[in-house]
């Protein structure tokens, strides 16, 4: 069969991307297909480390970075052990874009070289390596963002004289705070997917179950982080991109509100859509990690560079507060908690971890509070229609650039119309409504706490299910609400899908003819092994409460797990 | 002649405005011509008063607050002083459109038997009048926003349950924090003009010299405040409607950032076009006033009422570290300077009040640069592209309503093209673009400066001319930039018009050919006595800093003229 053109860009791209991977760091022999080997985390990966690179490359970020400013770690065996890690992944799931070893060892060096001389850090992440999604520039590499007509471009521009020059200022901010880059990882075409599906890499699957998906639009930093070939990196989020991938593997990531994390000059789709405007936060395998670079790109003053960027540093003192609001009597919070959307109910593996967290918050002594908001349903729609205020139009340009097929699983008509500038502001006044009548929920909430005080956060799935087979994501409603009322959403792994007790339900009821077609979708066998993570989410610009608050449920949840 | 029905619907607005005044405080005979009686502050309105009213009306914020806040004044008295003095305002120059002094009379009583009771102010704008612009709702009254199809409907619309029942924000705030609303102040039809007219009230002058206007859009704030008929109030801007006011009433007055004064329940134009949003700020007397009346709304926590307004509280370590800055050594400071925009340079009286500002500035020792930032007409151009998104359409929809004529001094085309949501893209990222190179700028005038950071403030013209004769405002660029970059302003007084020193300049080149017009416009015998102010512009969220130095520099430029 004769390949299109687009084709063998991709499949030349594709490949360039394996041969960017050093010889020594291939696996040998055939991949073993997902079915042979759902599981490619833990021993699995592990096979073909060294004790030492398994040391570090299971070190959270925090652990790292002890190590690292005070040069117990040099920078360059760290930065060697997860480029080792990170190609490996890659070789199992499809999660990375770009490779930048050499670039990435060089600044090893240079920050192994600065310490040896000054005895101190260049910044507060000092030598830990940080994978970013492909919507970030960084000198030496390109951005695809998933499209075959972004190969050899720069957006989709030829011969522009940014391409392979020009960096986005989260990666001017992130080396001043001395991390290193050496990868950039894995995005859907568009990014308008909850599945990370493109026709360059084709597929990022899910570490835990190959079966089924990595999640998206951050897919390819959920599975690499998953995998231990990263400690923690940044993804973007306008419908769920950061908090699906993080909860489908098992991690933690932060959605913060607008403003906070540096935007500016990063690639995007339907850029100056500012409806609804997509941000940025990190990925990690801890709450303290995500902490950590979140602190550590806002103490460069990124407010400074990006006109969009509040000057709100690091509040320390609501960090303070609220852990002495965790270390206090019982009863000293109040958390809200929602079953299901009202459309699509949840699959027996999320319901199972949402009344773990439940039951861990019940069993501190705080109040729980059944969450009854204003419809999601209604946010749900308004972000559909922010997505689509331009028809489609820049997502449909950008493939036709290539000719390249379009992904089943974008989210977007390509072919729909167009808006008017009245009815974008029309719509922009439906959101502040809904964020009003939701404030003013939320507000109402003080009569029911105890506390004195509003519902300190609400602990909420992520999407319905325990990742998705290809194709199966029934919804991002379960996040997309989210970024209409600007709130800000930690996630937090909880358990995963066991087919043991996560027995088809005996149900004749169902919400909708959606939640019929998901429930029926659910197959305790395929889905076994995949993580279970929840969301747990604060008011506007709530990130130093909700981090301080989400550490401490998955702690909790973490310590009832494992208790005898 | 024959009145058309919307003329008849406006005279009987009008008549009703007056007819709210009681008896006692109408000016018998006739009001003198603006021909007979340029300026009415002062002796003029001073004739009216009793020696306490004066005493009481004379007092700033901050000196008033002092005595209400701690039962040295009552706010009956307070605020029946107020009364008057408003009510004799209006009838010199056209600036109230609601009067509602027996429900303001009513709240002060209670505020004074509170106290009697409690010894203690119900909040911090305990027994304070505030005058608010025509934009917001109070109860027991209605809401023009000078447009005659307003009349006796909820923003236009007929038999709405909210009308003359639903507050504001704002109002809601204001009164929590112990505020006295007594009279909401004239605006032009559509607020899109820098002069203050409309069918209503027809046009509010300026009280320093009444052949001249009181600016626009919050003119009636400006010509109440000037006149002491108002302590301080609240107006909007969008392009320049509370620092035109303020500046060519001798004011002071505040363009906070976006996003730190709750415009929820505000009635408004255009409303949902986010590209820029209009934003609420005081004007007062004193900069101490403006710290009042902004500190005052902020401690009431509006972020949990408005989902737009960002958690920040007013930052007393910002206000500490800044007036550190101002009590320190020379050179401590540095201030940008610019004196034209490129297009149309500076009438003689404005020219002088910059020279006074900069020399000022020089003579205390502190740094002047000269500010040659990207070129504020493109903002300009951005500004007048976001007002037109819609193509005129709501302005022109409200016009409609009754059929009454528009005001020539309203900036838009009522007749032009609405743009599409790609095209309102394009336009937001043109925005966040010319702002990321403004930015870029401030930050390389850190080489500059000697105090090892950037410049810390701008000083700059609110207009090229102090005040406006009717219909000849020469450009609102010199605001609107503002608007776009979304930073902080701060209007100060330096000093007035005067026809012996700000002469007519021989020229004969000219920076284009509207500022040919705009300098043969100019007429020291008509402008004079006007005020001539300026602004102190800093960067996106500075207002704790720049209220800081624009009260340092107002005094210092006081201190200056009055010294022998």
């Amino acid at each position: 069969m004769t390949l299109q053109p687009w084709q063998q860009l991709a499949a030349a791209k594709r490949e360039s991307i394996l041969n960017a991977i050093p010889p020594k760091w291939r696996i040998k022999g055939p991949i073993p297909s997902p079915e042979e080997q759902r599981d490619v985390t833990g021993p699995y990966i592990q096979q073909f480390l060294t004790p030492r690179e398994i040391e570090i490359t299971e070190t959270d970020v925090v652990g790292i970075l002890e190590r690292t400013t005070t040069g117990k770690w040099t920078a360059v065996e760290v930065t060697e052990a997860f480029c080792h890690r990170a190609a490996l992944a890659h070789q199992l799931v499809n999660c990375l874009h770009e490779i930048i070893f050499d670039d990435a060892l060089a600044t090893a060096q240079a920050l192994d070289a600065h310490f040896v001389k000054t005895s101190q850090p260049i910044g507060p992440l000092h030598g830990l390596p940080v994978s970013l999604k492909d919507q970030f520039h960084i000198r030496g590499v390109e951005t695809t963002m998933g499209y075959v007509g972004w190969i050899n471009t720069f957006q989709g521009l030829p011969n522009d004289p940014r391409s392979r020059v020009f960096e986005s200022q989260l990666v001017t901010d992130l080396r001043a705070a001395g991390a290193i880059l050496y990868c950039k990882t894995s995005v859907p075409m568009s990014l308008m997917s909850g599945e990370t599906v493109n026709n360059i890499i084709t597929y990022t699957t899910n570490p835990k179950n190959r079966l089924l998906s990595s999640g998206g639009s951050s897919g390819g930093e959920g599975a690499l982080i998953a995998l231990g070939g990263s400690p923690g990196g940044f993804g973007t989020d306008i419908g769920g991109s950061i908090r699906v991938p993080a909860a489908f593997n098992g991690l933690f990531g932060i959605r913060p509100s607008s403003g906070r994390m540096p935007y500016q000059g990063a690639a995007n789709s339907m850029d100056g859509q500012n409806t609804i405007l997509s941000v940025i936060g990190p990925l990690a395998r801890s709450a303290g990690g995500l902490m950590a670079l979140f602190k550590g790109v806002l103490g460069t003053g990124p407010w400074l560079r990006d006109p969009l960027v509040l000057e709100i540093p690091w509040r320390e003192e609501v960090e303070r507060e609220t852990r002495e609001l965790v270390r206090g009597e019982p009863k000293a919070l109040a958390f809200g908690v929602m079953y299901h959307d009202g459309v699509i109910g949840l699959q027996p593996p999320i319901e199972r971890a949402l009344r773990i967290v439940e039951e861990t918050v019940r069993g501190l002594g705080h109040t729980v509070v059944t969450w009854t908001p204003p419809s999601h349903q209604i946010a749900v729609d308004l972000a559909e229609r922010a997505y689509s205020l331009d028809g489609g139009a820049d997502v449909a340009y950008h493939l036709t650039l290539s000719g390249e097929e379009r992904a089943a699983q974008v989210i977007l008509n390509l072919a729909g119309t167009q808006k008017t500038a009245m009815e974008v502001a029309a719509l922009n006044v439906e959101k502040r409504e809904y964020q009003k009548r939701y404030m003013d929920y939320w507000n109402s909430t003080a009569d029911l706490t105890g506390t004195g005080r509003p519902v300190d956060a609400v602990i909420y799935p992520c999407a319905p299910q325990a990742s998705t087979v290809p194709k199966r994501l029934a919804t991002v409603g379960y996040t997309s609400f989210i970024n209409v009322l600007d709130y800000t959403s930690v996630v937090i792994p909880v358990t995963h899908a066991d087919k043991t007790v996560d027995v088809v339900r005996e149900q004749e009821v169902f919400l909708s003819e959606l939640d019929e077609k998901a429930q029926r979708e659910y197959d305790p066998d395929t889905y076994d092994g995949a993580p279970a993570g929840l969301q747990i989410f604060g008011r506007r610009l709530q990130e130093e409460k909700i981090l301080v608050l989400a550490e401490y449920l998955a702690e909790k949840v973490k310590a009832a797990s494992t208790s005898p």
